[in-house]
Parts: structure tokens; sequence; C-alpha cells
């Protein structure tokens, strides 16, 4: 392929990849409740019982008969009979019958004859075997019935949810003390170019630190992947070539960087295609920044090639890599809000114009309303995206964004 | 104490307690780069070098002197001579004097006597030794410049950063291939209550699982802390007294949940003020859910009881304790946009009214406008957590929310 013949929009890219490659789940391994926070579940998680499995109280204080206390009021007072006590943690033995009351705790389990419970500070005790009611409950009334939380047989929670803490703590409520989740992902990360080296090497004339891989495997994990680092991959065609088959055979995705310009060194999208079927799908895409980027995929397993510019290659894992890693891990219908917030841009921004332009943004709330301010400066910077909080999409064909203007950012996860 | 005689608003109680704490890092470690995704940095990072090194090409093109093509436009293009190549990764050896150009890939050094790039893409190659320029570039143009990502001496990173993936690929471009970041807290997270079991033990009458432990070791990684799980301890004066006194000898932070309702069983509070000085703070806060919750302070050791009810014990870590685990991170300044989205309240919906009430609600993007959904049911209810997208705090006083009524919703983090 000679050049950028056939740059695509970033939809078209993605719609045209889509047509060649789904990604979902490689597999599933059980793990304990201590370890499955951010963990996406494999399965349906069913209620084996009522949750909870008995009527209890949601406040500390006595159960009754609700058709005993209807007239209660401060000045008539409903005086019953206490015939016992709910300890927490026990069945309730004493009953509660016509003109009786059962002290009970909160969360402790409602006895029988009772049908609502009224509130300790809307008692007076009288006598040890006495209380006056000062206020009427209704049939219910601060109660939690049993299967309220939920039933059972009941999904408590989707297989493909992505697990927060709440949805921790409801799977141990329903006693799924180990649970079945997707394996991560693998994802190879190669980082090609004769200009870089690793950290901790003080670079020569014309040389630069390799960011991408660390930058990148933070990312992969960020949604959930595992990353593979497989560091700097020497730039010649057949060292490429062989690194990127054993990542094709032992990852579920491969990303390389560098080395996706189009000149005399384009060794990315040749290896790719001589690694086998289909190969390169999108070679050039129409952003800024990002345009060199490769889409490909090799006997079921994609690979995609990203910029060397770190800041063009994390714009590129945003916009095509994100997505394929969320499939490869099972997490289905992410909610997005709070992903995107509304902002003014705080002033005027010329864009590329004739490609989608991805400009990094830091925000200010004043004036009572949120400001966008643009971060500019060269795609080579990276500090344009350390100083930055999102970024703003200007779609291909808008030539500015006034000062102004309104905006969505979509912000950088943390 | 007998009761909540002095119930706190939540306000009060944040004040209360900060004048008697303030939470900071306990020590730091060195990690390597490709595991600090999420920790805090203890250090300033300083740039030890110019970032980049050299000036550099941001395009594939050819170096120039700006004056040479002052005039250059596609009917008039400015021929220049051309002179050598610049190679990835190598010093340009070949300078650019007057009338001449150097070919230079993207990210390559500039070669001495150039002061502008011209893009590939408007040039024309005559024959091995000539090209056509067919547009005119001020100084400057096409090029990064030495130390315009990061000069020298400047720092890249601030100490108290929770560094995102960008903020790794910064750390490896300026050589830091390990940081010391802020070791992370260790909160211990104890269960009582004669009424819970574990999760992978059948619940007898009146018993229900325990939820808390794993809910609040989940939201305690979120902050980046450690959890260490006691389980259940038995609910027993003595018991909980030693399994207290052990926690805060061996941990930063103290969670207790259950026990702290106003009763003949409350222990906590008494345990914790046998422990040590000051003891508890604050015990009863004027919020729904959650009322029944202490900050303790014992011999510099922060300990929060935290009610039973696992919806209260998520609440009151969001309010209380989330802040003070950021503080003994050493995370500084986190950035709230994104934290807190408007909607409008599709339904109207009574509230607590005496107390802040903490409603929790499922987002719907509908006809254009975001629209919160408040999950009724009592606080009792896990599945009112995990079917929320995050909670409307309405404040004490407030007696209802309108339908339509423009809000503020705070989502739970992933």
């Amino acid at each position: 392929m000679s050049g950028f013949l056939t740059l695509a929009t970033p939809a078209e890219a993605k719609a045209r990849f889509a047509r060649a490659y789904t990604p979902s789940p490689g597999g599933t391994e059980r793990a304990p409740l201590l370890e499955v926070h951010g963990r996406v579940l494999a399965h349906d998680a069913i209620a084996p019982e009522d949750l909870p499995e008995f009527d209890r109280s949601t406040v500390d204080g006595y159960a009754v008969r609700a058709t005993d206390v209807a007239g209660a009021s401060p000045a008539a007072p409903t005086v019953l009979r206490l015939v016992g006590e709910v300890l927490m943690g026990e069945a309730a033995v004493v009953s509660v019958d016509r003109g009786t009351a059962v002290r009970i705790p909160t969360g402790g389990m409602l006895p029988a004859g009772a049908d609502a419970v009224v509130m300790l500070e809307d008692v007076e005790i009288h006598d040890p075997a006495a209380i006056a009611v000062a206020r009427s409950v209704r049939v219910g009334d601060n109660i939690l019935r049993r299967g309220e939380d939920v039933r059972r047989g009941e999904v408590a929670l989707h297989r493909g949810t992505r697990l927060r803490p709440q949805d921790v703590g409801l799977l141990a409520a329903i006693g799924a003390a180990e649970v079945e989740v997707y394996t991560r992902p693998r994802v190879a990360v190669l980082a090609t170019g004769d200009e870089i080296v690793p950290p901790d090497r003080r670079p020569g004339a014309g040389q630069v630190r390799d960011a991408n891989t660390f930058a990148l495997a933070a990312l992969i994990r960020q949604e959930g992947g595992e990353p593979r680092p497989y560091g700097i991959v020497e730039d010649t065609y057949a060292v490429l070539l062989r690194t990127l088959a054993d990542a094709r055979a032992s990852c579920d995705l491969v990303l390389v960087s560098g080395g996706t310009s189009v000149g005399e060194k384009d060794a990315v999208a040749r290896a790719i295609d001589e690694l086998g079927r289909p190969g390169v799908i999108v070679h050039g895409v129409e952003i800024k920044p990002g345009k060199p980027t490769i889409l490909a995929l090799v006997d079921g397993i994609p690979i995609v090639g990203l910029p060397g510019n770190p800041v063009s290659a994390m714009v590129i894992f945003d916009v095509f890599v994100r997505d394929l890693l969320r499939g490869l891990a099972g997490w289905r219908a992410p909610r997005a809000f709070g992903r995107v917030v509304r902002a003014r841009m705080d002033r005027r921004v010329p864009s590329a114009g004739v490609r989608e332009d991805h400009i990094r943004v830091c925000l200010e709330a004043r004036d009572g309303a949120l400001w966008a301010e643009p971060i500019l400066g060269k795609s080579g910077i990276i500090t344009t995206m350390t100083r930055a909080d999102g970024v703003v999409v200007v779609p291909t064909g808008q030539e500015r964004v006034e000062q102004g203007a309104e905006i969505e950012v979509e912000l950088f996860p943390p």
C-alpha cells in the first residue's frame, strides 16, 4: 500500500473493523469475593433464597398489631402488654397476640402475629410489663419484608456487570462467596522505533525514552486487562515479524506503537500482512492526533498499530482500543454517565478542519459555570495530556470552536 | 453516653472531627513504573534534562531555512538542493545551508542550520538531488522545540498526584524508571453483630450474611487503601475491645460496622472510650441513612463506627471515610469533575426533612435531558445501591424534591 490513499473517518474505520471482528471474552475463572472488585461477572448471580429470609424490623422499637394502636396519639396513648423480646440473630419465639407487644431491635426478626413496628421514641415504658404507644402505625410500617430486597431465584446481578463495591456487597448477601468472572484479556504491548530507549537509559542524540509501554500498560489495567509488555522491539522486519507472531499466539489483543508512518520503514503493516489473514483492514484515519493508525486482524486476533508519539497513542487507545478491550473483558453496557461533562470553551480554538480533532482541555469552575481551557501545544507534547482533564472532539469539517461555545468534554478516567 | 443527645449535622460532625485529627500518609516506598498506576506520588517528579533534548520534526518532510522558501507556492515552487537525510534515533550530521534541504522523519532531530520543516505533501521530488517546495513555512513550523514539553529542573508532576496512565507515560519520558509513592493506608475492617454469618454459611432464623466486610474492602481498594478484614467479631465487650486494640495497633484507620445503635448492646462506643484518648468524638449524625455513626480517635488512629445496615455503611463511607482515606493515601486536590452530574428528578420525592437525606437514583437520558429516577425502598435494601448510579443529597429541613426539579447527582465511582 503506498501512502494513506484511503483515509477513513474514525466512524468509518470503526465500522469497517467491526464488520470483520467482534470482541468476546476468552474464558472464566473463580475468584473469592475479596478479589472481585472491578472484575466482570461471567454468569447471572441468582439468589438461592429470599433476601432477607424473614420479615425484619428497620428500627429499634416494639412489634405490634397495627389495629391495636389504630387510634394512638400523644394525648391518648394505647397501652399494650409487653410479652417478650426478640434477640438479634435469633428466631422470634414469642408471638404477638391482640393487645400485646414484643420489644425488637433494628434488624430483628418480626415475631408471628405482628404486622408493624412502633419506634422506640413513640413509646413510653410504664412498667416492666406494659408500654404506652403514642402514635399509630399502618400494617407494614418499619418492616422490611421477606424477599423485599431480592426474591429467591431472581437475578441479583447480570452477567457482564463490572463489579462495583455495592455489587460485591450484594453478592456476599446472597451467599456468593466465590464467583465466576471473565479472565482478564491479555494484551501484548510492543514498542518499536529506532529512536526509543528504556526509561532507565539516558537517551543519546536523536533518541527519546519509551513512554508508550508504560502509559499503555496503565490504560490496559484501567479497563481490566492484563498488559504483557514486550519492551522495545528492534525495528527490523525479521524481529518485528517474529515478535508479532509470538504476541499474536499468546495474547487476546496486540498493540504495537511506532513504525506506522508511511515511508520506507513501514514495517509494521507489512509484517501484519505477512502474518496471516485478513491482515491490515484500516491504515490511516482522519483524526488529529493519530493519523497513522492501523486496525488489523490476524487469524482472529486483533492487532492495533498506534502512532509512536505518546499523545497520539493515548488518543487512539481511547478512540479504538478501549471498546475492544471492554468487549474482550466481557463488560456489557458500561454506564457512561460522568464520563462526559458539558462546559464552555474559554477561548476561540482553531481546529484541524479536514480531520476529527481531539483537543485536550483543562476544566475550571468559574462564575457558576464550567469552563474548558484548551491546552495548546503540539501533539508531541506529553504534558498536554498530564495537564488535561479530558478531550473535546471537534468533528471533521468544523474549522473552529468559538469562545463561549457549549461543548462536551470526555473526561479521562482516573 | 445515653442515646443520641447531641446529634450533629454531617457538616458539624466533619468539622468537630477535623479539629481533632488531620490525616496524612504513613510512609513511602519505591515502585517500578509498571506498578504505579493509581498510586500517589510521594515527591515532586523533576525532569533531569530537557524533554525533548533536541529540536524534533513533528512531520515527515524536509528540514529547511524558512527564508529560503518565503515566496514558495504551487504556482511558483522554490527549488532546493537535497543534501542528505536525518535517520531516526541518530544525531543529525548534515547541516542545512542556504538553498539546501535535508530529508527528516517525524520525530527526527532537526539538523543544524534548519529552522522549519516543510511537509512531504508540499514537496515534489525533482531528482535525487533536488526538491521543489510548493508552500512557504514560518520559522518554527512543524518543529517541537528542545524543552518545549518539560524543561530541565522543572516539576513535571507534583507530590500528591494520583497517577493516571498519562502521568505514568510522562514519568517514563523523564527517566523516572522507579518512583517513590506513598504506602497504601492499612484499613482494618471489623464486622460486629450477633445476627451476621459469613457469606459461605447458610443463615439460620433471624440471621443474615455479612455484606459489609466485602463492600467496605472494595471501597477501601477503590481509594488506594489496603483492606485488612478481621471478619465477624464476636459481639461481646471483651472480644470487641481486644480486636479493636489489635486493629488500632497495626492499621492506619479502623472501620467497625454494626453494634453502634443506642441500646443495651452499645458496646462499640464503650470499647473505643476504654481503648484510649480522646475516644468517641461524634456519636450520632443527622443523616439518613446512617444515623448511628461514630467518629472516634484513639491515640492518633481514627476509628469510624458504621451502621450494620450495608446501605447505611456505604453511605457513611462516602460521607466520612472517603476523604479520610484520601488524606491517609496522600492524595492532594483530587479533581472532582465528572463525580457530579446535573439532572432532573423524574418524580416528586418526599425527604426525611429533619435529617440530611441521601436518596439513591438511577440516571436515564431521555428527551435530550438527563433524568434521575429515585430508587424507592427502605435503606435496608441493598439492591437500592446496586440499581443506582449515584445519590442525591437533600439538605436537612427540605421536605421534598419536586418532580422536574434540577438536582445534582453524586455518581458512584466504578
